[in-house]
């Protein structure tokens, strides 16, 4: 089964306490449907102005991502540009230049509309509403949201909230979307506003998974250094995405979430291993295998007699 | 197999955000040996005044705590007062008079001194030391300390280092002692200091394990309400500690630390259910093997085809 991916494709300048790179590929999307390909084939929706590298389009063809959602206009590619601060967990954007798609309207290619497992990466959500007027009836849709649209487009966020199965979205968010400063309790909160499971980031802390009555803590990856932090979230969920489209048969239940939260966390450990999505590009299915069973071990204990 | 325990002994005065509690019994030797009771037989040391309550002293009793090393003297017992934050995580010392325990000098009572397991809870580390000082060969030690230590006390601490099998300590501690940002860097640089195994605890996080090339990522519960963190790191120590002492037999390896850790973190979630140790008065072993259970469950995942 594929996974439809919807969301931006950036070119990012990224300034880390000891590197700088400039033009590299970004933006939700990317992050997320080269993460999905390493379970699953991927549908891509998204947009691109004419300056956007060919070696890109390329490195996302060679990964197995339909481009057939994707759409290439006159002008520029969004750009972004961030900083890290010496801790790499503080982030600050430098700037923002949205170009083509400040007017990006998704949509979606006949072949797409009968996706089964969506994933609605971080855009604006009356956009990722948008997607999903023009789907017959997906089996489980997964939204992430940001910060922004919790402050602007708070409405539009509701709205799509009881429309999709599951969300993720990181700490700091949950705190701000609910209110509340307990994590559990903003965890079940988030559920009674629309989404059956809600999944919460936290960083170097790992994640929580929460469903009806069912909870699931997963660690993140002891990683010494973290090159680059951006897309980590994509790439989880992406991972997760792309998890789920390989091996669910019938409805998505807690059992199979807990292994994609897992195998979410294992994509986005080895994304922050360098700049963009470098590690992406050499990452191999031993590899994956290989640190999920690290997962494994680091979670595991037993009474011994 | 008893456990050793030194440490303070207090009455504390202790407000939240929606509660005030006064004269309660406090102390990190009270936590730990508590904690530690649940497994085990417990030895304790440490010092009270003449207004200790014969109460609490009837509830050490009924726990098995032996308090043969406990010295009871003319004064006033050791006072702490704090108070907690609204989001529970922050907290500020509002006063803290040592009393009788300004002059204490820990001695172990000739039943003592051959204790397999020792768990040299957080008072001074010079304290800590002239207990080792006066042990023949103990199996396993377990050192816990505080901030104020790595302040005013480093090399009395970095002298108990060397002396110790296992140090606990929380986040910003564990960053503060070795300037590393990185809790996995810091881990494996106290583990340079002395300690083979090293566990940072990381409040509504969880808990992280450092061992020779091995690392175990704990849990923490997910406790919608918390209200009272007072002990929360000593109930963790002592339920630890006191689990090893009742489990293991040979060298203590990393598989039994996992298990302790976990059982540790159990009874600390218990404790920060209520005030003081009143959780800890009516939990039952039945209570214990629930949540052991549920840290099961919550931290289980299975590849499902």
């Amino acid at each position: 089964m594929s996974v439809l991916v919807v969301g931006s494709i950036a070119l990012d300048t990224v300034k880390t306490p000891v590197e700088e790179h400039a033009d590299l590929l970004g933006g939700s999307a990317s992050y997320a449907a080269v993460g999905a390909s390493f379970f699953s084939p991927v549908k891509l929706v998204g947009i691109v102005g004419d300056d956007f590298p060919s070696d890109h389009i390329d490195f996302l063809k060679g990964r197995n991502i339909d481009l057939g959602g994707l759409q290439q206009v006159p002008g520029k590619t969004f750009r972004w540009s961030g900083e890290y601060m010496w801790d790499m967990n503080t982030r600050e954007t430098r700037s923002v230049d949205l170009n083509v798609f400040e007017h990006f309207t998704p949509t979606l290619p006949a072949g797409y509309t009968d996706s089964q497992i969506v994933l609605l990466a971080n855009i604006a959500p009356s956009l990722q509403s948008h997607v999903l007027d023009q789907m017959s009836r997906p089996q489980f849709v997964i939204a992430d949201t940001m910060d922004l649209w919790i402050n602007i487009a708070r409405a539009d966020l509701e709205a799509l909230l009881s429309r999709v199965d599951m969300l993720i979205l990181n700490d700091g968010e949950a705190r701000q979307l609910t209110g509340e400063t307990s994590l559990i309790k903003a965890g079940a909160k988030i559920r009674e506003m629309g989404p059956k499971f809600v999944a919460i980031k936290k960083g170097e802390h790992g994640c929580l998974l929460f469903g009806d009555g069912e909870f699931f803590s997963c660690a993140a990856y002891p990683l010494e250094d973290i090159h680059d932090p951006t897309g980590a979230g994509d790439t989880f969920a992406g991972g997760l995405a792309g998890y789920l489209a390989a091996s669910v048969r019938g409805p998505v239940g807690f059992a199979q979430l807990r292994a994609a939260v897992v195998f979410g966390s294992v994509l986005a450990s080895f994304n922050v291993e360098a700049f963009s999505l470098e590690r992406l590009r050499t990452l191999t299915q031993s590899d994956i295998d290989s640190r999920y069973q690290s997962f494994r071990l680091m979670s595991q204990f037993e009474v011994i007699g």
